[in-house]
């Protein structure tokens, strides 16, 4: 797979940079000048070939490379199991997110880098009828789908219920609910939020499916917000109760 | 200027019918599966015309128009004392939002829909070198750009000592600050939030004219989010925290 963009490829050198088989750049880049990407690749011993910038278009499928490029290996998913075994770890409450299809590239790039910022354990994605974490949607994470584990599941049905039995909370997404998301408890419970589809929402077998089904407050006209600005606030409602706690 | 999509023509008939000049769909747009367009277009007495789908690409200058296209007068920008107005209308706290040089359509598109749905009383942009209120921000903003104000101004900094000496308080959005937006008082004050370009973020002058730098808890190792999540996150804090106070 190939990963573009210089903070695309710095995040990459910074956070696995074993798993970058080879950078390229193009004839008129300046390594000297991104010492940080520089030293990366002469400390890692990553193999580094200088061509044309029409070839790192050809290999990106997109001009927006800005000179530079990596090849790494595929993407590699994750099990439930081991996004559970990260809360374990961190000895924290579970903080997981289910996405029930989302289908843009931007929007699932947009949402993996807020969830890894934000501190999620996992996220889980359909295998099918939604994208997968292609070089675009890592591109748009800016490098963050190589910090977080992202599972990916034929029946996310039997996902909820599996969470479920372990004890998680399953907390929907759904902008007709009269209940708001800043009423709510997520400080004391292991909790996996579910965003819907960009233009569906959630599916209705997913929605019956969920403990809670919450909004966020809304006081203009427009009837809905963009997928990736939706999960950038639940998510931060979650962080924000958990770090209210711990300030006290 | 154009509009196109089936949403963002459907929120443009609900909230601003009399902007619009014309409605376009292509041969095949079954116009009686859409009622709500169908019986708006009546209502309004708007002229309709049928031209085939090319055309309407022509016209937008994408394919992504779904068959349906409106052409509206030119975005008219606010003043800045119109958006101090909303707020004395709406006998609230001051509610703005200053963007410092956002650059892509689709972040300005997706903040200015958020903001709408949160309830902010007005955006301020500046006139050069970001991106102004064009077709494809309309569209994305899912025609949020009709509900609220925006002023266009050439001097942001000129804006913001405007706004100081009217008591409006300036909170920048600063990944680097160590002070937390979850920590902060927005519910009594007259507000406006600063968010900075995508990539080098508020510029230094900007900041130092900021009354609070303040950051998002970053709990993961991506340094920053998205412009347009950074923002929905900022603008849903204070909305929260007014929500609280009303709610007591």
């Amino acid at each position: 797979m190939i990963v573009y963009g210089k903070n695309s490829v710095a995040e990459l050198l910074r956070n696995s940079p074993r798993d970058i088989k080879k950078v390229m750049v193009s004839e008129n880049f300046d390594l000297s000048s991104y010492p940080r990407i520089n030293v990366s690749i002469k400390k890692f011993h990553i193999e580094l070939s200088h061509i044309s910038r029409n070839a790192i278009t050809d290999i990106c499928r997109s001009p927006n490379h800005q000179g530079i490029a990596a090849e790494i290996s595929d993407f590699s998913y994750s099990s439930i199991e081991e996004i559970l075994g990260v809360a374990r770890q961190r000895d924290e409450k579970g903080f997981m997110l289910i996405l029930d299809h989302i289908e843009d590239p931007h929007n699932l790039g947009a949402v993996i880098r807020t969830a890894d910022f934000l501190g999620v354990h996992g996220i889980v994605i359909p295998a099918d009828r939604a994208c997968d974490v292609n070089p675009t949607v890592v591109k748009v994470s800016s490098g963050a789908s190589a910090n977080i584990k992202i599972a990916r599941e034929t029946n996310l049905g039997r996902v909820i219920d599996f969470l479920k039995k372990k004890g998680v909370w399953i907390v929907g997404a759904d902008a007709d609910s009269q209940e708001l998301i800043c009423g709510s408890d997520f400080a004391s419970l292991d909790i996996a939020v579910v965003i819907g589809n960009e233009s569906r929402g959630m599916r209705n077998k997913t929605k019956k499916k969920c403990d809670f089904l919450l909004s966020i407050p809304r006081e203009g006209k427009v009837q809905s917000l963009n997928a990736s600005v939706a999960a950038g606030i639940f998510l931060y409602e979650v962080c924000r109760q958990r770090h209210e706690i711990k300030a006290q």
